[in-house]
């Protein structure tokens, strides 16, 4: 997506993350009468974020669904996006009122992406998300296989802490597409909270590479190929 | 609490875990006119689950906030718990619909356990739900510092994975008790997948003291010691 322009819509309304995730000041957005300016991160990528609206890092945001489905709403019609080439939305897990709304208020989306960890318990979800996507005919673009198997920094040797194969297996069961695994990784924990986004930075590892053959197969999804 | 009588409501509705996690038939509820009687696990267990009525495993509850309050409430007080020492409520991340139905319809509830992982990205939403409690008036019985630290299996060395000692700084900083830490542990994994509760196998380890010293602060808290 490199020279794309990108908009980011963090849609966790309870658990907003982008803001630390991309070390982006609250301070960034600024407003006019028709609606809000999303934080322009680098000159190709926008941000929307229930952080930006909350007095601290820390303060809740205690709100039932009807609420939610309005602040949706608002930062998908009062936010001045401009000209986009991709909105990515990142949604909070579950089948509720946050990808409900999405799905309502897009619904010539282009597709659903669903990540998921390899163990069972955490495919049970994973599953109900691409069932919940087949029975609101958002295309599929695939399953993506997190914190899957674990490389000892001190011995090298393979760990497989939250077991492996899981999310392969199951885009083979539901019949989707399978975009890749990512290792569990700490220096991707580390990025994460260091605001230093992993596939800019400049430590490099397996994980790089899945990122990077995984944003190609949902670039070539989004256009066609 | 060996010997109490206990009630376990996952009240995760988009993701019910507990069927798998405690290997529970989906068969073993049954309701008469005044309405249903919840899955005796053990004589001294008794669970309710949204997975008891899924049509599958794999079936997504596709519902707005307004529905789950109503389903919530049903599983409260329609459902014949019996004579209880303790009822575990086990809620979704966020503080949306199923933690503010639960508060409330439970205003004197003993209080809320908040469970995080160590990295910041995870703090974040363990203080906002600290938080939500305060707001509320829900006594804070102390956060869980989950998946804290890893050992190596093969050369023993000590990993920091997801960081650790995080939810033992927001729990100081929010002045909040600390009730442990539960290393990252695959048995725990393996445990959960195969619905044979990690406390009760025949696997000891860190993390098994870490459950029984956990459990006995919250016993503790409960009685008023």
């Amino acid at each position: 997506m490199r020279g794309a322009n990108v908009g980011l819509l963090d849609a966790d309304l309870h658990g907003p993350s982008t803001l630390k995730m991309l070390n982006i000041e609250k301070g960034q957005i600024k407003g006019d009468k028709e609606g809000i300016f999303p934080a322009e991160v680098t000159p190709h990528l926008k941000v929307m974020s229930m952080g930006f609206f909350l007095s601290s890092a820390d303060t809740p945001v205690i709100w039932r669904g009807p609420v939610k489905m309005g602040a949706i709403r608002q930062f998908l019609e009062d936010v001045h996006w401009g000209e986009l080439d991709y909105l990515i939305i990142d949604l909070p897990p579950g089948t509720g009122d946050e990808p409900l709304t999405i799905a309502q208020l897009i619904p010539d989306s282009t597709g659903t992406v669903i990540v998921t960890t390899p163990q069972d318990i955490a495919l049970l979800d994973s599953k109900k998300a691409v069932n919940f996507a087949k029975i609101l005919k958002i295309p599929i673009i695939g399953i993506i296989e997190n914190m899957s198997g674990f490389n000892c920094p001190h011995c090298d040797e393979y760990i497989d802490i939250f077991k492996t194969g899981g999310g392969e297996n199951a885009a083979r069961e539901l019949e989707v597409p399978f975009l890749g695994k990512i290792p569990l990784d700490h220096e991707i924990v580390e990025c994460c909270d260091d605001g230093n986004p992993f596939v800019a930075s400049d430590y490099k590892s397996e994980s790089t590479e899945s990122f990077k053959e995984i944003v190609a197969k949902i670039e070539d999804f989004a256009n066609g190929n």
